[in-house]
């Protein structure tokens, strides 16, 4: 991705990064060595010789997986003796996407969290700050900033919780059946799951690719969601609007003292690039016992998956942690078109304050199911 | 959608058409109507009158409505008095959605239960029928068609459990405050829902579609996992390999007694448009209240996500349940480098029989976990 | 598609109807029948015979379908002796894409011309009509309102340029030999191709996609430059902006008197659904001699691209032609930020008009350029 | 992208760098600032300041562009005095992405070549090979090996002929009316694209992106073909089938004899992210006159859509240069069915040699095609 640093934050770079990877392959070759040996069939002391192997390239490891079509051959080739007993390359591979995943949505969930706060932030204290609804990109009957927020609030909370999705661990051999392990399969299976943290699958999951595919759905749907608020900022932003500012928009190289919604538009680029990757998750077929190609290409699209739904939160928490926002822009921008058609559905209103409905109960019962969520 | 009746059993169709938007739309008015009667906002008998109106040309309505871009616009205009109050149109139209989503949905999950049960009694039939496990479309060690099948139930089971989304109701108003209704909007809403049996949103979601994505996603991974097997049966009953049969593979014009794969093609066939419509709704973001065509390209593409994951489904379906499975070729099939293979694994293996570690057990535990879902 | 005729012109829907595909199936059938009559491989009479046949319907053609998995062997066992000698389902199907696809490129191609007619308009009567340029829409340097057409213009005609791709005629048989035709094959395909208006293939492109891709591709191109132009007509016309106005604009079903975008609206829902088609068209692959789905799935998307991109163009059309431009509200919207800005950068601009630059020369070469391609 | 090495080559990897995308960028500004010298605009020097700058860290450059959301503020700000004159940071990425993409295409388009050379010798090799047709994966009538590869090679020139897309220099200025040199405006462009060897645009191209989705659009077709081949070879090479073996093939890391179709596995997997890269170029809407978020995810997605491809049609490449094709087993393979079907159809066929009808024409057809576009 050319350019990574401008949309992808360091630690998130770091987590689905190349050697991010390939330590958690060795992650995955020591979890089995480690159950191995407790189970006698391999000798005490291969995990720890795993554990002192390395550190291996992972350009080299790419290059020298040509020849098989994946990374895990080559690193096995490197371990010590007795590593990889049973497993198969998808085993290793597989598993280690879940462990750079779980670690990916650690961070991508922070940030979530981060534009949570912020929202619930500018929830709060715009909570009857009045605005003018705007229905196909036209000024419609009023609402609040506040209600605008709980909806981004209430979206971003969904959206993280869909993030919650089952991260199984992935051990079948060759063909999905255990079979070097005969009657032992599924203990060693659940063994290795649970020394690695990760879900016990009901059957290895080579080619039933449900869980990468509602992986890569959910981290479409937070992109997607990150992006509506991208988009609702900059076209609050608008110069003829004016309704908000992103506090450290910067200049273009022609105009330095413009102020760009540049959080926003950072975010709604990622979220391009978050979707299609996800998209992308959802497409391939895989054939048989192990597919010849949908498969591999998994590893660019998750990976692009993370980093961007990751640096699309990112840049979005940035741009709504600085928001500087314009109540009385908000209050004189609603047009006399929209307070006469308020007062024509509701005769008795006399401002737009007298038009909001359930607007602060909405902004009230939004913040109370975000604060029960996190304690917040 | 050209050759619809080739593609989309009768049922689904009609579940999916314009009457059923129609109709759906007109449920949606009508409960409403209901409900703001009991609350003595309108007149008693406003949604027997809009029961009694109609019927409604779908046709016509959606000429009227390209002044307007929606049809609930020309729906309302033909409804009797008092009808709608409250209301904006994509509360309709979001509304009738789900209406229509809930009883697709229905037809859908029946048609997964038939692919469960076929490939759960191909699973109990063939535990312990060996066959070639293929990995990059080679033959790897030896596998049972039971576990094959058991994947299958295994996936086709996570594929329907993902399709139990929620699906909200929608009431917000012009602008998502519920203003005509003063301090008792949110009674209204949840007391709408429940009149349609649709669950209680948070809030109004016109533009937070995390329900639509949520869905549209369901719908492309049940395509997916239905395209995974149908790609394994054409596999399968590839001439060289010959280990099924579709029974009611018809022939080609040029070769009338060629056994075609016909279930597993159109069931192929949807899964690719199923897959594209569904991304489609993870794609669209929706400006500030109401989108200006994001949520006007909802339409199609969640009708699309139906109609073809049900008739990916059927088509699958009615393949495994007269699927014609030859053990013999199975067996047969084996070449004699996947028994060497095997056996340099596992040195006192004889037979692909003795190499088949945990198939037998994986099978049980899937069919334990089918037969639990389903009291099967 | 639900509600079609809320976003596609009737003549544009009958095309692309399964009436018109059936229509273009016999067309095929009557065109082989023909050339064959006169090669002396089928007896005089027989194309007269399929013309004399039918009329077919289309559904009951696809429900009878199912059993062989497309549309053309129940037609075939429908029409008389001696039709579709030599032809295998494939050959009539894709050359009936290919005439549905050609009249409903005259039918987008027509709505393409208005949208540059109108758009060439605007250039012309706005060459001088200062306007703010707006990037990440923030304000920045002063362009014409003409320069902004211009683009529009220009991309509307390389939209309709990229639709010219080729058009072949299939005719392969069973494995895409010709076989039945010994030696004549090449002399039967081209003179079918003849028959039929449409291009000769360099070999019969039954897994060759390329045709289908290349169309869907600029299909989807095409909606693209509508999406593009219908999202600056809707930003232009917001409450806060206010530089143009839909004529036709309606009012929503609670707001009558808003005047909503709803060509543009229109136009982008289209367009989102034309590109999710045109996406799909690029990304299957088929197999072999003929496809196990991938080519069944493209019935659907290739109509919904055409129907989608047409009906994305007439909505622009519509609202292009009549659309209000407030050239005194583009004058006065002008920020004193932009205009500072345009001082920084040359000094001896006093007024906008003086910032322009090659605005004026790029609207005359827009439209010297719209006008030696159409003689307008 | 993780292990991109293993996908993608060394030379291909260099060109879509960081480091290349800067040296672009750099290269742009010499281009302007010469022009600008000749024209009087800056003082002589400046492109040589220019070339003697740097070198530039492409991280240190992404990180700092965080601030203005592009890497170009940055680099300008590392440039000596006078560089950038009249330009904006989109002139100068979107004439990187130019330069970029089109030392890109050298490698894709000699990969493509390599391609056809062993599609070329394959079908001249294999012009009268029998070999089964398949269709719907199962056996139908007779073709040959070499109408095979020559249906592959007229798809591969096809695909690399719609490579040569116009590649546009981009310069405009802050809102794309070259304001800073007045009227000299079109002959800097003019100029400008020339220094630079790339197409002169009808008009700044900043929000008409129709020149990048083109490019998308051609990758992805290019890499569907390699796949449609990839995929082809794959199935060949299926145990049982056995027609043809990829010499290269290494086995799995727990079965090593294995010979797996490792170089169509990888073009598969790399053709899966190129078109997915590619679609996402035909989706995004561009706003006004520079987009906020869509301009910027473009970057990605094009050097995605570049190295997949290249990477796609190197590994085809691979696996077709050492393609072991068995003859013999190919003729046994035909089934007895497919003979006596072909007989049907034309009685005197004693073999499926005589029922080849113009494979073999075909297969001059495409090799003088072939010879006739590259003097093969």
């Amino acid at each position: 991705m050319p350019f990574d640093a401008l949309f992808v934050p360091a630690e998130l770079r770091a987590a689905v990064s190349d050697d991010a990877w390939v330590g958690a392959m060795v992650d995955a070759e020591r979890a089995l060595a480690a159950v191995e040996e407790r189970l006698g069939i391999v000798p005490k002391g291969t995990a720890a010789a795993i554990d002192a192997a390395g550190p291996f390239d992972p350009e080299e490891l790419a290059e020298d997986g040509r020849r098989v079509g994946n990374p895990a051959e080559p690193l096995v080739r490197r371990l010590p003796e007795h590593a990889h007993y049973g497993a198969t390359s998808q085993d290793i591979v597989d598993t280690a996407a879940m462990l750079v995943a779980r670690r990916a949505l650690d961070l991508i969930t922070a940030e979530l969290r981060g534009v949570q706060r912020a929202c619930a932030t500018l929830a709060e204290r715009h909570r009857d700050t009045v605005m003018a609804g705007r229905t196909l990109l036209q000024q419609a009957t009023p609402t609040t900033f506040g209600l605008k927020a709980a909806q981004w609030l209430v979206a971003t909370v969904a959206a993280e919780r869909g993030l919650s999705v089952s991260m199984p661990a992935q051990l079948g051999g060759a063909s999905g059946t255990l079979a070097p392990f005969g009657d032992r399969g599924p203990d060693v299976l659940a063994a290795y799951a649970q020394e690695l943290g990760l879900d016990v699958p009901i059957l290895p999951w080579h080619t039933n690719r449900i869980p990468i595919a509602r992986l890569g759905a959910a981290l479409a749907i937070a992109a997607g969601a990150v992006a509506k608020i991208a988009t609702d900022v900059a076209l609050l932003a608008q110069t003829e609007v004016g309704e908000v500012r992103e506090a450290a928009g910067g200049g273009s190289s022609t105009m330095p003292h413009k102020r760009n919604p540049v959080g926003s538009t950072l975010a709604r680029a990622c979220a391009s690039g978050a979707i299609a990757a996800g998209q992308q998750l959802l497409g391939d077929v895989h054939e048989h016992e192990r597919a010849a190609g949908a498969w591999q290409a998994e590893w660019r699209a998750l990976t692009d998956a993370l980093a961007l739904t990751g640096g699309a939160a990112a840049s979005l928490r940035e741009a709504l942690e600085g928001l500087e926002v314009d109540a009385d822009r908000m209050r004189a921008n609603i047009s006399d078109n929209t307070l006469s058609e308020a007062r024509r559905l509701n005769i008795d209103a006399a401002a737009p304050e007298d038009y909001l409905g359930a607007a602060g109960a909405f902004v009230d019962r939004a913040l109370e199911i975000y604060r029960k969520a996190y304690g917040g």
